[in-house]
């Protein structure tokens, strides 16, 4: 395969580590994709890949030489890099011979359509990259609708949240609200039953009503749900905590709730 | 306080040190707290400190100045350190004035009494440390008995494990064993049913049997349950995967099914 090298001065590499660093507006919801399973992902969920940067002497596997063809057709530009330019723009410590630049797909909220029975989890002011992918990770593997940002306090084109969604990112439909009243007027208008998973005033998790369209809003690690979402009449549910801790991990919490709205709603 | 002050040449810092980077063995389980959240919770689960690190230096908080008096008190000894030292033992960026050995406290499987219906996970061959401490967490939450260690990939001490576990690690009883056959012994004589977390050849989590004492099994990130435990006639079941990922994360899904066999068992 022939294709132009460029260096570490070259406007594209400096773009990677702007989306790696966070250090550059990316409207476009850019991410960097690194090695073979992140690249068997894009190519399997079809994902636009703007930027491939093939560093041949960095590859051990044979299945990652022909994914370079199939990656290198797919993308809008595609360049060849030195295992020392690949280092620079790398996160890991060993670099991979595969790196995309890809763009996360985008939803607006009048996107999205649903059902009698639809769920949908609200993630406000969650912090932890790994939490938020792995959130993204259970909504996927539940059948839930999608993922409603408030309060957001990390970016979904982090590293972490992309590695610990598992790819499940490029498929579970995102949208945001500058405003949590906007997402609380959106949600009302749908019918959505809000349900905030909280301890304090709360009803056993297995006890609350699932039935027509449930929306789990799950808060911060640190500081829970925001006091926006309270007044509203809202019911609280709460995963019964029995030991020494006082909470669960935030993507524990919301899996445990999700399936439960799961296997009620589908009658497992 | 006066405290004896040693610089980093001192045993008990480069005891520190190998205790961090895993270099030296542990047979006491010894792990390193940092900081004064990490030393509320030796002091709220009574841990034994086997020595406290203090540098006033870093000390931003009036309740960690009046903590640390109350540690020192704890520990079988204690030291003042430089700020230069403590960074050569932190592995934080900006190291807090508080640091501690402490030990682990130590299971073994003839220490544990069971009841009619108890509840224990096995964790088999888990590979990240961050998921371990979580599993830890989810058991603490759940009121489950125990973790059972078998195909151990990971130490109990690693500070990664210690921080997901936010503490409960210290009053969860974990027992290990050696071999998986110990472990099957062990759980048949006292009469556990095992269930096997597979996706193939399984049944609906919510159609399992949960009835007396339930031993869920759940295996590593990439290989799943070893082959050891196959071959028993021990039922798989499976939690739904509705999307497009294969799997959940393991923390994730070992909750879900302890949370379900907790709610059949205490009938929520």
């Amino acid at each position: 395969m022939e294709l132009q090298a460029i260096g570490v001065q070259h406007p594209a590499v400096r773009q990677v580590q702007h989306i790696q660093n966070n250090t550059a507006p990316n409207r476009y919801k850019l991410f960097v994709a690194e090695g073979l399973w992140a690249h068997n992902m894009l190519l399997e969920a079809n994902a636009p890949i703007d930027t491939f940067f093939w560093c041949p002497e960095a590859i051990y596997a044979d299945e990652a030489h022909r994914r370079a063809e199939e990656i290198a057709a797919r993308a809008e530009r595609s360049f060849r890099v030195s295992l020392r330019t690949m280092e620079k723009m790398s996160e890991r410590d060993k670099p991979d011979g595969l790196l995309s630049l890809a763009a996360l797909p985008r939803w607006e909220p009048s996107d999205l359509r649903f059902g009698r029975t639809s769920l949908v989890l609200v993630a406000d002011g969650v912090e932890i990259p790994g939490n938020l992918g792995t959130l993204i990770r259970s909504l996927d593997a539940c059948g839930a609708d999608c993922l409603v940002l408030t309060n957001r306090k990390t970016r979904l084109t982090h590293p972490k949240v992309i590695r610990a969604s598992q790819g499940t990112i490029l498929t579970v439909p995102t949208v945001e609200f500058e405003e949590t009243g906007e997402a609380i007027a959106w949600l009302d208008r749908l019918r959505f039953t809000v349900l905030l998973a909280d301890t304090d005033e709360a009803v056993n998790y297995r006890q609350a009503d699932y039935s027509g369209r449930t929306a789990l809003v799950v808060g911060s690690e640190r500081y829970g749900i925001g006091k926006e979402w309270y007044g509203h009449g809202y019911q609280r549910v709460a995963v019964p905590m029995l030991g020494s801790g006082d909470s669960l991990n935030v993507s524990v919490s919301a899996s445990v709730l999700l399936y439960e709205a799961k296997a009620r709603k589908a009658n497992w």
